[in-house]
C-alpha cells in the first residue's frame, strides 16, 4: 500500500477500504506518512467526501489510534455532552450540574476556545484556582466520588484527531462533513461514556451553516456511535445569534450561575433543560420527554444543580464561594454600552462577528499558543425578536483598553434591526 | 497574507491575484510555506483549475524563482524543443541535428525519465563518454561554436518547478493541466530560447489522455510564451503507441541514428520531419511549411544532420565513433522473440504497457533515485495498422535476464489484433 495511490483513489472518487484508511491514519499517527501527503489526502476528502461505511471506519481509526478511556470501575450510567461550539457556549456548565445533581455521571473532557469560538475550559478557569490537569485516575475517582468532572483533552485519547486537526486547521480542509464527524466522535468515543449528547451549532457562528449541512453531520455521528454500541443524540440549535446574553470567559461562568438560580436568558435556559432531558430520558431516569424536562426543571428550582456545580468546583481545587457569589468576579476597568442607532425589531445578532470581536477583545485565541484574558468580552442587552428603539443600549463592551473602536463598529453592525416582526426556533431538530 | 487563507480561496474556486500567487511560490521555494501547505495548495488547484490568467501568474512565479539564462551572446535565432513524455520519444536525437545542421542554434536542457517514459539525457548517455553536466558558460560555448548542446537540467533554473513537482509526484497532483502547464512553461522560459517546439503527447501513454485535454494544455502554453514574447508552437502527436520501433536507452539512440541515415520508421521519421520544420519556419528560414519540409528531408539525405549529431556527440566528450558504427553499441545476452497468437489487423500497442514493461527491464526509474540500464529495452517487430499472422513475431525483448515471464505476458497483452483494418494520424493537430 502507497499512501500516494490512496491519495488518488480518493480523488478519483472511489470507496476506500478500512484497511486504506486505516493505513493512512496510522501511519500518519506514526510519523511514517508525511504530513504533505495527509495535507493532500484531507483536500480530497474535502472535495470528493466520503460515504458513511468511509467516515465510520476513518473514525475508529482515530478512535484506535490511542488509549480508550476505560470508565467501567465507575458505577450506573456515564454521559458526555459536546457542542460543535459556538458563540457564547456555556451549555455545559449547566447541564453537567443539572444531570448530575440527580446521580447521572458525567465525565467530560473538554477543550479550549479557538478563532470565534469560545472553549468550556477556558471558561472554567476563570474560577480562582480551578484545575483542569486532572489525571485519569483523579478524573475517575472524582466521578465516583461527586458524580462529575470536567478536565481538559488528555493527550493520549485519539492522537491521530489531534495531529490531524491541526494539520486541517492550516491546511483549509476543516470545513469537511466527514472530517468533523469523525474528529468529534473518536474523541468522544475514546472518552468511554455510555451516552453523549451532541448540540449541532447551525447557523452564521457554527461550522455548518445551513440545516442541511447539520443534519447530514448529525446523522453521521449518531450512526458511528450505534455502530460502537453508544447511545448518540444530537440536537440542532440555532447559532446565527449568540446562545444566551453574554459572551466571554467569566462573564459566561456567571450566566451559566444565573441560569442554575433561576435567572438566566430564556434561550439558554431553554436549550440547557432540554439537552439535560435528553441525557436524563436516555439514561433511564425518566420515561417520558415532558417528565425528563420537569425533573431537569426541579433540579434548578431547588438549587441542586447549583450546589452540584460549587461541588464540581471545589473538587477541582477552586473557589467555590464565586460560585454562591458572582460578584466576586474579576471586571474590566471599562465597560461601554452600545447605543441602537435604529428603532425597529432585531432580526439578527450575528455569532460570527460577536464571537470575532470577543476574540479581539483578548477573549478568544487566534492561534492555540494565544493566552486568552477571562475578564473581557461582550453582554448582550437586547435578544433576536426584541424591539428597540433609537438610543438604546444594545450591548455593553468588557474591555481592558479604552479605545474600541474597531470592537464598538463590528458589535454595532452585527445586530441587522428591521421594522417588521420577528421570531425564530432555537432547537431546529433532535436526531437520535 | 497568509497561506490558509490562499488554499481557502483557491478551494473556494476564486481567482487568485498574481501577488497571492507569487506568495505561495516564492514562499514555498523559499521554505517559508511548508510542504503541507503547498500541498493541499496543489490538491485545491488540481480540483478547481485556475484560470488562464492565473497560470500565467503561476508560470511566471515558478520562471522568476530563479535564474533565466542569458543567451544574448549567442548570434542568430536560439531554439528549444520540449515533449510532454511518451515511449520510444527519441525526437530530440534527430530534430536538434536538423535544424542546427542548417545553422539554427539549438540550446537545449532535457531530463532524465520517470515512471513508464523515457528521458533525453538517459539516451545520450548510453553514449559511452558523452557528458550531460557541463557549465552554463561550457553549454553556451558549444552552442556557439557548434550550433548545438543538449544537457541535464541546471538546478538555478526554476527551482519552484523542481520543488513543486517532487511534491506533486507523491501527492497525487501531478495531472493538472495549469500545474502540467506552468511546470513545463516555467523551465522551458528560464532557459531562454526564442522559439519553443512542444510535443503534446496525447493518448494512453501520455499525461493527457484525450485531444480536448492536449488541446487545453498546448493552447495555454502557446499564450503563456507569447505572454512573454517568445514563439511557442505546439504539436499535438499520437501517444497510444510507441513512438517508432525501439524503446529503450541505446536502442532509441541506434533508431535515432537509423533515421538520420534515412531508415527510420515511418511514424518517427514524419514526426521529426514536421517538428524540424516547424522549427525551420519560424526561425525564417523558409517561406512556407511544405519548404521547409524540404530542407528538413535534405538535411538527412545529404547526411549533414547525421554529421551535426557526430560533431554534438564529440564536442560533449562522447565517443563519435558509435553515432557512424551503431553496431558498437553495447547488446544485452538475451533477445526474446515476442510471437503473435492472432491474425489480423493490429489495433493499437498500448503505449503505458510497453513503457512500464521497458521500465521493469530496468530501462526506466521507478523513483528518481534508480539507476538505468542503457541496452535493454523493446523494439517493436510490427506497428499499428500492419497486418500479422500467428506466428509472427511482434517485438522483441532486450533483456540481461533469463526469466522475463511478467515483460512477456505485458509486451504480448499491449498488442490489440482484429479482423477490421485499422489506419491512425500521428499528428493531430498543431498550435501556434
Amino acid at each position: 500500500m502507497r499512501a500516494s495511490d490512496i491519495i488518488i483513489k480518493k480523488r478519483d472518487g472511489f470507496e476506500l477500504t478500512k484497511e486504506e484508511i486505516e493505513y493512512m491514519v496510522l501511519g500518519y499517527t506514526n510519523d511514517l506518512i508525511p504530513d504533505y501527503q495527509m495535507s493532500a489526502f484531507l483536500m480530497a476528502v474535502y472535495f470528493k467526501g466520503m460515504t458513511d461505511a468511509e467516515t465510520a471506519n476513518l473514525t475508529k481509526a482515530m478512535l484506535y489510534s490511542g488509549d480508550i478511556l476505560d470508565l467501567s470501575s465507575i458505577d450506573g450510567i456515564k454521559v458526555d455532552k459536546h457542542s460543535t461550539g459556538g458563540v457564547g457556549d456555556k451549555t455545559t456548565l449547566v447541564v453537567g450540574p443539572i444531570v448530575a445533581s440527580l446521580g447521572i455521571k458525567v465525565a467530560k473532557m473538554s477543550g479550549r476556545g479557538l478563532g470565534h469560538t469560545g472553549g468550556t475550559i477556558d471558561k472554567l478557569e476563570s474560577i480562582p484556582g480551578y484545575n483542569v490537569n486532572l489525571s485519569e485516575e483523579e478524573f475517575i475517582n472524582q466521578v465516583k466520588e461527586i458524580g462529575i468532572a470536567i478536565i481538559g483533552a488528555s493527550k493520549s485519547l485519539a492522537p491521530a484527531d489531534k495531529k490531524m486537526y491541526a494539520l486541517r486547521d492550516v491546511t483549509g480542509t476543516v470545513d469537511s462533513i466527514p472530517l468533523i464527524a469523525s474528529s468529534i466522535m473518536s474523541k468522544k468515543l475514546a472518552a468511554g461514556t455510555d451516552i453523549i449528547v451532541l448540540d449541532v451549532k447551525v447557523g452564521s457562528g457554527a461550522f455548518m451553516k445551513t440545516i442541511e449541512d447539520a443534519k447530514k453531520l448529525a446523522r453521521l455521528m449518531v450512526d458511528v456511535g450505534k455502530s460502537l454500541n453508544k447511545k448518540v443524540i444530537a440536537m440542532l440549535t440555532n447559532m446565527n445569534d449568540p446562545l444566551g446574553y453574554a459572551v466571554g470567559n467569566n462573564l459566561e461562568v456567571i450566566e451559566a450561575i444565573n441560569t442554575l438560580n433561576g435567572n438566566g436568558p430564556k434561550d439558554f435556559t431553554d436549550l440547557c433543560i432540554n439537552a439535560s432531558a435528553e441525557l436524563i430520558l436516555a439514561s433511564g431516569y425518566a420515561n417520558s420527554l415532558d417528565e425528563a424536562i420537569n425533573l431537569a426543571k426541579r433540579q434548578i428550582d431547588n438549587k441542586e444543580a447549583l450546589n452540584k456545580l460549587a461541588e464540581l468546583v471545589k473538587a477541582q481545587y477552586g473557589d467555590e464561594s464565586y460560585i454562591y457569589d458572582p460578584n466576586k468576579f474579576a471586571k474590566t476597568p471599562f465597560i461601554i454600552p452600545i447605543i441602537s442607532y435604529e428603532t425597529g425589531y432585531i432580526h439578527s445578532i450575528d455569532a460570527l462577528t460577536i464571537g470575532n470581536a470577543s476574540m479581539k477583545l483578548g477573549a478568544g485565541r487566534e492561534k492555540l499558543s494565544d493566552k486568552v484574558n477571562h475578564r473581557v468580552g461582550i453582554v448582550l442587552n437586547k435578544k433576536t425578536g426584541e424591539y428597540v428603539t433609537k438610543g438604546e443600549t444594545l450591548a455593553y463592551i468588557h474591555s481592558i483598553n479604552k479605545d474600541n473602536d474597531e470592537v464598538i463598529n463590528m458589535v454595532t453592525s452585527s445586530f441587522i434591526i428591521e421594522a417588521s416582526e420577528f421570531k425564530q426556533e432555537l432547537i431546529l431538530d433532535v436526531i437520535k
